[in-house]
């Protein structure tokens, strides 16, 4: 198959020039674009722009190792999507470069159809601009932009899940529960955290302020809430996210705190690491294999005209041993 | 292929006998059956158990007729299920056989892997007893198990279709809105009435229990309500589906009121028919054939071990001509 290279050498111009001709770049002559495209034509070549081409866009999410919160979730979207012709790339974008260029820039330059977005913010942006309006089909994980018909949503039903975790802790005595969550800056955090409100309010427990812990730093936000929490008879924390009840478990050995007997700890996500955490870890599972699939199908939905609203998987607690009955501290000693 | 009717003639038995012994009844001998099944293997039949079949279940809902509401939807997950070798059975069901048939012995009985139900209210007896832990890959259109890890949900978004519904209608200078809707004893109907209130709310606007209107016959209710929300001062009427609207039309007709110069009338479905009613209806759509197509997606993600919750697709309004300005009446007359 000819390359641009190839072309370049025919026309004796460069491959730059070869490849701005080809995508309708203002800067290169009307005779000569139609003179590239023709040799292009002529030399079979078959560029990016004919491929069928989808992006995954990746803000502040690890994706690249399997213990990694986006690995299995882009691995699930290219899996469905590969078996139906297209390409994908995963592509990680930062906050700073959503001002210095437009989201359907990003997508012209790369030649993508549709994408699935990670880890964005609500105050990413483009979240607060462009996704408003735009026309490009996207999906968006554990995101959510009702306004916008190109724009589907898929994620975890964090109600469902949420009211198992409390229902657990309520069966095991626990009435005193601290929350240690991230920074409420996220449209998924916002929902967990008002779905914890929800879950304690149907098992008629009080939610107390002085146990509420929020912070965008997990290890400094852990060490500071974590022992206040303990020290007003909080017997049970529910975190936001594994990486936070890691933290915890750190915080708990430096304090001389056992887990499960003097403080029971929940997570959020059930990373692979979490079942070998010592204890294993009780966590509310997100499937993220069968996530990534589900965000192919929306996009799939979307890129043939349905109007696909969301896709929410349930999102089962999987009990290990970090947590245990209230009190077993004073039995035990 | 072999047929019951060649196993029963070699034999020398009844084509029931065979049908019995193959499907392991309890009134055919050990001996007789495995008699059955080593001359069925050795003819090469391949009955209805080794086939893959899916089953929609329809109670209360027509179907039969393209104009019917769940004509499309069974349409459409027939195109998806029959593509991946499924053979569908849709099959009407009513509340009385519900009180005499199990749901799992309905499912065996057929040979069913898994099914889609349409149609079921809150007060069916499947809904309130066996579906709440059965564990059968089933997917709910407008319903919702939350307890039962083996029932997924379908529908359309009612909240995002009911704002734009009352948005629209606010910004044509409608401030007393009516509602006429079924009766609240199914999820979806509780739904799209929670929908409304909330709709209300955040365009500022009050409800007034005094252009509220339930009641499950049709005309009766529109008859009963209709002349009374118009005497209390309703330029605007919001009908739980499409059928009421078209009777809200036969009941301004007959009280000389004009649709929308005197009352606008908005439906819930986009039935076929609403585009050619007399003015066009403004509804809320469902866009049923993608509805039928998602529940097979989320059958098969059932059947293949995966926890969906539920999918959505958008409710957009579809504005015709059955909605106008508010006061149209006095300024035409």
């Amino acid at each position: 198959m000819a390359t641009l290279n190839d072309i370049a050498a025919r026309l004796g111009i460069s491959k730059s020039t070869v490849s701005k001709g080809l995508s309708n770049a203002s800067d290169v002559s009307e005779d000569l674009r139609k003179k590239i495209m023709e040799v292009a034509a002529e030399m079979g070549y078959s560029g990016r722009r004919t491929q069928k081409r989808l992006c995954v866009l990746v803000e502040n999410m690890g994706y690249t190792e399997p213990n990694q919160f986006g690995y299995e979730l882009i691995a699930g979207f290219t899996q469905m999507a590969s078996a139906e012709g297209w390409v994908v790339d995963a592509v990680p974008y930062t906050k700073e470069r959503q001002v210095h260029e437009t989201y359907r820039d990003f997508m012209a330059r790369g030649g993508y159809q549709g994408a699935f977005l990670l880890g964005f913010s609500l105050v990413d942006p483009w979240m607060q601009g462009e996704f408003q309006t735009v026309q490009i089909p996207t999906v968006l994980y554990d995101n959510r932009i009702p306004e916008n018909p190109f724009m589907a949503s898929i994620g975890c039903d964090c109600r469902g899940g949420m009211e198992a975790a409390v229902r657990h802790l309520y069966g095991q005595g626990h009435r005193r529960i601290g929350l240690l969550f991230s920074a409420l800056d996220s449209y998924i955090v916002k929902e967990r955290y008002n779905a914890f409100f929800s879950a304690m309010e149907k098992c008629g427990l009080e939610v107390d302020q002085d146990l509420i812990g929020l912070g965008y730093y997990v290890a400094e936000t852990t060490r500071k809430y974590l022992p206040k929490f303990v020290e007003r008879g909080a017997t049970a924390i529910l975190c936001s996210d594994d990486s936070r009840a890691l933290a915890a478990y750190t915080e708990c050995c430096d304090r001389r705190l056992r887990v499960p007997e003097d403080v029971s700890i929940i997570g959020f996500d059930d990373l692979p690491i979490s079942a070998y955490m010592n204890p294993p870890l009780t966590t509310i599972r997100q499937n993220r294999l069968a996530l990534g699939k589900c965000g192919y199908y929306a996009l799939s939905c979307l890129l043939n005209g349905v109007d696909i609203d969301s896709i929410l998987l349930r999102a089962p607690l999987v009990v290990r041993g970090s947590t245990g009955p209230a009190g077993a501290q004073r039995e035990a000693s």
